[in-house]
């Protein structure tokens, strides 16, 4: 069911149709959008907050530039509803983020007007920059290359790694600072209090108010605009103001503050900038979850709310939901608390996900033990490593997906020194509608590669806790346990806290036609197969391996001898994990059995709900069972 | 044969001896220990230049913080020499970077004045708040968290992070930024000229040495100087200087610049900033190569120049240079530029290797076309992301263990969106002297297992010039080729240019008794064992399989139907990588041969040289030699 438009919304498929608009309609066409955007995200779950924040944006940038000649890149992307409305996608946003939908993300293959994919946040000035750089060398055609990006974002390593570079780079580059003080939780670190501080300064932006108000005026009259701003900040500045602001320390000639949600003065603006060579940065400020009243009170609830009465803005929980198994991510947010009340060494870190994680409650609980870093893996692990080194005990819990950016922090600064750091990554495995770039599909192939580290993966919420609870003894040295999004199996998961032995799994069933080696989460669905077999007299042996490293040697050598058949099964790549492990084993023993990878196969896999997705990669109950008939001939 | 000291450090062998001197003697300390170093570097090859620049750091830091107790870090710690010579090794220095003996870099487990191990660039600010916080949680004793940063290394993004976290941790911590305006290369990036401009500006310098008098005078008097320093600084500011400074908009209190080579300055200002709590950046102007003529003069030379006459400072080539094969990497730096020449979409991207890779001969040759972006390896892949998606095909060269710095962005921003990125892997494998931080160990592993990605390694200088030609093409999607560290094998190399057909290898000599499959230029050693079996009459088959993914599947049948024995031959991980490829392929097509995987094996490895640690690795020609036979029973 197509979703109401406004008037001026229906008009609109391209930017083409929206240039034809007056300057003084795009006021009622953004309201329009933004009940569109209301209307199916209340319905279809996806990034509410983030995305009514940009709609002005997103219409002045269409507006004023010439996309898709000109390059526009959403940083994160999940504010970039209004330009998928605007360019193109207008009929199928009621599939965002759905099984064969549209992405919830820009993306390259799905519109030319998504110059970059993005999820990952950071990337865009990167991007921006590379695509600045080959315009000049091709055709040096005055194409315009424009980044927007969060306070939140910026903060990351490789955004500043970035401008450092586009400052003496002389590309035509705009960077666009959308400062709404909030990522998905609040944005914390000193960018953020100096951004505050600029925002609120009687004197700067005084200075700068009157270099708008003259650059306004002469530009009208088609003076060289370049020329005059130059002139007027010279002057007004002098060598006191040189370098005053923190951009232009990285050479970028800074703009603003403007309100970004008023449409008219985003234009004004966009249409002067234009005319300004070289790198710049705009800076704009904006409401987060803006015109829902909802959204901009509560905006981390609203940053992604599931389904709401678009009326009332209440969010509609799920009606079962009290007697369901509790998500993972509660699993360890209870649980770091609790162990951490024990134990003085353990302390908390999260780059940027203390609600996507669940250190919230140990932020509030115990705030100077729970650190929020900011948009920063690499520094969140090499801090943990600090802290390690100086006698805690960090619990660093990234998303899987996320702890691809500190790879080499994780190797260099914490596996090669034996810290005692614990890893706890969120996500791990298919994440359902975020799609390619957020699941986490690898982690188990890339830690596995990494000398001195014990990477777990439990299968329930008792293993959660009993692997976290082992994890923080002494000279535990680098730890890593990872669980997947959503729920968990059991409903009464406070089970007594065991000490596990490193490297040992356990056998769940035991059985004489064909063995099951699983790790983590989705061996719950190789239980179910083993039960809907038994009925049909095949018995499943089925082993919990628990640790892929070290890994279960005694497991291995008894399933090596004893059985032909065997599957093993991971919720991720199965180029290096699990499976690769039990084949190298297998050959190092000298085992000849045949062996059956399940897990994700080597390629990208698109979003749709996790149900959908396991089926896809061919592990999900029914496939499993397939693929155990099929091996056994039967 | 121990080296010569003079008088005043014959007496010193720990920081506690040092304390005993006084300020005065200082002076001839500091020449003492550099001749010293440039005593023991010219005869065992290290880092010279920037351990020259900081000796009289090293001193000075030595001499008024408590270490160990107070927490010292060299970010990257190639110029640490001085360092360690006041804390215990000096008698060993001598075994500098030897195979036992004692580390180039700083390492926890070799002394406890090591506070943190460094290796990689733009860690120790991270490290040193996680140090700083978890003083304060354990008991708040007063102890000093000092990071030691380059120009180069601070612009490094996880020190951007650093610091935006700090700047709000009311942390004990010092940065000190060594500011030579040189990393291995000359500094390039915006924060680099602005590091200048305050370095050169009247203005700012008249202030801050107003300010560094009054300080100076009332320390004196054992007054408090937090309190002046901050009096002082806000009635000159006021408000117009606020923030006027990039490390003050990160909220640290900055003092500077002072010249880092004055011992007795670098004392007094130091014995000042530790009554100063909070973060705080001491900005000191050091020369790369201090107090050694030649090294002063050639930096890039001098940063590891290999043997040379200490006196004339004549830098001593192997005479037998000219009559070997190229280094890869010289071989990386013609082919680049001889067929960017060819094909104008070809540009070149190196995060601050220029010399180390060679790719400062296309720099030479196209300026604009080859791209120096700064000590950013993140940046530097989504960069060449950008200038793919905009039509470029970059050449991106990282050295192999730098690269797992960006390991998301290749995920992220290259291979989920197919982009023409060539990724050229130096220093693949073991690469010697610089030990287990540097060592090219997990790539192939880390590679395999991203979708999309084509991951190749050439056996010597032809297939290396081929693949980077067969790279070039269009719609070749992500693409990489890892080579090692030092020459290749070939005195004729520059071969005509044949385009390779994707996932195919070759075989080298045919055999019945036993398949060797390898990967790269260990392939090499392959050749010569099957040269030694042949003449006691034993054939081994040699594959040279060249791509890693997609592999070769015709070979792999071959192989799979013919041989009962195989060996799988990498120069990288054994988890993961090549051996654990064709283990795949065989489980999957139910051959069932004997595969032994030699590679890297799952520990860290030290520093020596590249035989020995060949060697210790199990790969080298005799102990390859000695695998064949034993698995054949011989």
């Amino acid at each position: 069911m197509a979703p109401k438009q406004g008037k001026l919304l229906s008009l609109i498929n391209y930017p083409s149709d929206l240039k034809k608009l007056k300057d003084k309609e795009l006021v009622q066409l953004c309201a329009e959008i933004r009940e569109f955007i209301i209307d199916v995200i209340s319905h279809n779950p996806g990034h509410l907050g983030a995305s009514l924040g940009t709609v002005e944006l997103a219409v002045a940038l269409h507006y004023i530039f010439d996309t898709p000649k000109d390059k526009l890149i959403w940083d994160v992307g999940h504010q970039a509803y209004a330009h998928k409305i605007l360019t193109g996608r207008k009929d199928v946003f009621h599939t965002n983020r759905m099984y064969k939908g549209i992405s919830g993300f820009p993306k390259m293959s799905e519109s030319e007007y998504d110059a970059f994919g993005t999820g990952h946040s950071s990337t865009s000035i990167s991007a921006a920059l590379g695509m600045a750089v080959a315009s000049k060398l091709k055709d040096n055609n005055g194409r315009h290359h424009i980044a927007v990006i969060g306070d939140g974002s910026i903060t990351g390593g490789m955004a500043m790694e970035a401008m450092n570079n586009a400052g003496v780079s002389n590309s035509n580059l705009l960077v666009i600072l959308n400062d709404n003080g909030i990522a998905i939780d609040k944005s914390v670190g000193a960018i953020k209090d100096y951004l505050t501080k600029i925002t609120t300064s009687r004197l700067y932006n005084r200075i700068k108010n009157f270099t708008w108000r003259v650059l306004g005026k002469f530009s009208k009259y088609g003076l060289n605009t370049q020329k005059i701003v130059q002139k007027i900040e010279n002057a007004i500045k002098g060598s006191i103001l040189r370098n005053s602001n923190l951009f232009e320390s990285f050479n970028f000639r800074y703009f603003g503050p403007i309100d970004g949600n008023d449409v008219e003065k985003l234009i004004d603006v966009l249409h002067d900038l234009k005319r300004i060579k070289g790198p710049k940065l705009l800076h704009i400020i904006t409401v987060k979850g803006k015109g829902f009243e909802q959204a901009e009170n509560n905006q981390t609830i609203f940053h992604a709310p599931g389904v709401f009465n678009k009326n009332t803005g209440e969010i509609i929980n799920d009606p079962s939901a009290e007697k369901k198994p509790p998500k993972y991510q509660d699993v360890f947010g209870e649980t770091i608390v609790d162990l951490a009340e024990k134990n003085e060494k353990i302390v908390g870190v999260t780059p940027a996900m203390p609600t996507g994680c669940s250190l919230n409650l140990m932020m509030k609980k115990m705030p100077h033990r729970a650190f929020d870093v900011g948009i920063a893996e690499q520094h969140a692990v090499t801090f943990s490593a600090g802290l390690a080194a100086n006698g805690m005990i960090p619990f660093c819990n990234i998303y899987s997906t996320f702890m691809q950016r500190a790879y080499d922090q994780l190797i260099h600064d914490v596996a090669i020194q034996k810290q005692n750091v614990v890893f706890c990554l969120d996500r791990g495995g298919l994440v359902g509608e975020d799609g390619a770039t957020h699941h986490g599909a690898f982690d188990l192939a890339y830690l596995r590669a990494v000398p001195n580290m014990t990477v777990s993966a439990p299968m329930n919420e008792e293993e959660l806790r009993n692997l976290m609870f082992t994890a923080q003894h002494e000279n535990m040295g680098p730890f890593s346990i990872r669980y997947p999004r959503g729920r968990g199996v059991m409903l009464n998961w406070k089970t007594p806290y065991k000490k596990l032995e490193i490297g040992k799994g356990k056998k769940i069933i035991d059985g004489k036609d064909l063995a099951i080696l699983s790790i983590g989460h989705i061996g719950n669905y190789a239980v179910k197969v083993c039960d809907i077999l038994k009925k049909e007299g095949i018995e499943i042996a089925h082993f919990d391996m628990c640790f892929l490293k070290p890994i279960d040697e005694d497991i291995l050598h008894e399933v090596g001898r004893n059985f032909k058949n065997i599957i093993t099964l991971e919720d991720g790549t199965i180029l290096g994990g699990l499976g690769s492990a039990v084949l190298e084993f297998m050959a190092d023993n000298n085992y000849k059995s045949n062996i059956k990878r399940l897990g994700i196969p080597d390629k990208y896999i698109e979003q749709g709900n996790i149900a959908e997705l396991h089926k896809e990669c061919g592990y999900d109950v029914e496939e499993i069972y397939s693929s155990v008939k099929k091996i056994l001939g039967k």
